[in-house]
């Protein structure tokens, strides 16, 4: 089959893999309809992280081919999306709401790989889920966006306990932070505050419900944060990028008891000044988001079309050009780019 | 009036301050009964943060003398309760349940200064809480205690969420840490587990509630930790020292989508490393503690004898001996001393 390897950092081709096949009973064998570029893919694509003939790749839509004999919630078929993150369902850190933690976790990203004709998927039952039939193709990209985006700014808003009455604020309008928008609206946040500089961005953030935005960053941008909220800071912040920039202007940006919701992917050598975070006694949560948990709420939305997040790709390639996805992200002519099969 | 003065780092004198009347209407000022000497107190004393003539304590209770025009909930006689920080009672981070940020607040310690015979409590409404009656003398060291060493335990129990089913591991076998044992055991823990490698410590834990005692240290301890807990870590974790070393064994101590609750003061040029706290997916919640928030329940339970936390104080001294108290804690001879007037 087709799938996109990365050979080392900032080449891309599109070669040949080994079909997979139903090794394990609890695997599935699904064929892609679409996938997507991911900002954490950038990473490698700069040496930021190795890149050794990787495949690449971890959000996925697509009807499933194959399964293994204990596979009970899934058939040959359905249409379904998955999480970024393999897991059981059946381990007490999944029940307990924490799939991208479960004892059997294995990262799809750079270790199966979804960017490509097919994959197998290990513990299909705790990881994939099946929409409630085929899809219109409109729908497509909204639920290819459930697969990692979505999902992950939903966490964000989920965990800075963005709700109403409440102010939420979001820093980063990268594909993440526009899905914290779109989720800070659905889950009923009274003012919605966007932190963004591209006009291109800011009215994608207005469409998912942005009420008002900030241009100004770091200590300027937490000011300005206080100066609409009465001195105070926002209830709920969103931290969409990783840095400690980006950190601090979420800490400084969010009032005493508030809540910090963070999915921007740290590094190696990113530090917090302890300190400040004591004193600032907000509430912290955050990671790789337990997508797999919300996944049947934001499909259903997506079915009902209640919400329409697949308007954040802004660029749709064919998997063959897979090259030229990444180079696009990369030199930020595009937000997030879908490929197709 | 008599007070604790530390003129340099080090350097205890027990000397004269001119006596507080009210300024504000909304003053008391309030006659000591008794004081005592902070684990954070340390911190100056040994030259970790500044000393210059500091009035020095912010633990107290007392009866109180007069109140300024405004003042309703508290008048003379009362005998009192007050908070490390001062609080106005009525702002919106007051309402919120963070009285420790109050939009008003100042802290007691190093400008009001209780290791004295009287002080003024601003905002005394909002600081202040009366006990029923006049306590017996056996009740005042328990009542000293919720002024901030138990009220401060309290706080990190709840942000640890500890609760019946869970498992508490506390780090740090100071007063604090002890006092988060005995609130763990009150919320309803299941089984909390001490770090601790003083057998004296050990035992005043056991007293309070500790089922478990784990003496190993940093990733030994963690991972003596996860092998008490299926593998997976504490539900629930209070981190009581403010050390980088504390705060990673917090983190790696506690299961993905567990709670840490921080109350370890940490320092200037504390650091986190961002990375792991991303991947841990824990919940971070501390700071400050809002002893006012908890201080009506914390001295209920001490007058009905339903919690004894002033056992927490090993070392009863007169006022006029606080050099000796300083040295003591200081030397490791005492856990926490207590100032009679």
């Amino acid at each position: 089959m087709r799938a996109v390897i990365m050979d080392a950092p900032g080449q891309i081709t599109v070669g040949e893999r080994q079909d997979p096949r139903i090794i394990e009973p609890t695997d599935a064998v699904i064929r892609l309809t679409a996938t997507c570029i991911c900002g954490s893919d950038l990473w490698p694509y700069r040496g930021v992280e190795p890149a050794n003939h990787t495949p690449m790749g971890h959000e996925y839509v697509g009807v499933v081919e194959e399964v293994g004999a204990e596979v009970t919630t899934v058939k040959p078929g359905d249409f379904v999306v998955g999480s970024f993150v393999i897991s059981c369902g059946r381990c007490e850190i999944c029940r307990s709401g924490y799939p991208s933690r479960c004892v059997h976790a294995v990262f799809v990203a750079g270790n199966i790989g979804t960017q490509s004709e097919k994959a197998r998927i290990p513990h299909a039952d705790g990881t994939l889920v099946a929409a409630p039939g085929q899809p219109d193709a409109d729908l497509v990209p909204s639920l290819l966006a459930a697969s990692d985006v979505l999902g992950t700014g939903w966490f964000a808003a989920d965990a800075a306990e963005a709700g109403p009455g409440k102010t939420v604020a979001v820093v980063g309008d990268g594909a993440v932070g526009l899905m914290g928008v779109l989720a800070a609206k659905q889950l009923g946040a009274e003012r919605i505050i966007a932190m963004s500089r591209h006009a291109d961005r800011q009215a994608l953030a207005r469409e998912y419900g942005a009420t008002d935005i900030v241009t100004e960053r770091g200590d300027e941008g937490a000011a300005r944060i206080k100066e609409l909220t009465d001195g105070l800071g926002a209830h709920s912040v969103i931290e969409a990028v990783g840095t400690e920039e980006s950190f601090l202007q979420a800490i400084r940006s969010t009032r005493p008891g508030g809540h910090i919701g963070f999915v921007g992917v740290a590094h190696e050598g990113v530090t917090l000044p302890m300190d400040e975070v004591f004193f600032a006694q907000v509430h912290l949560h955050g990671g790789p988001a337990p997508v797999r948990r919300y996944l049947p709420e934001l499909i259903q939305l997506i079915w009902d079309r209640k919400i329409n997040p697949g308007t954040v790709f802004d660029l749709t390639l064919p998997l063959d050009q897979a090259a030229e996805g990444y180079l696009a992200m990369h030199e930020r002519r595009a937000t997030k780019v879908m490929l197709t099969l």
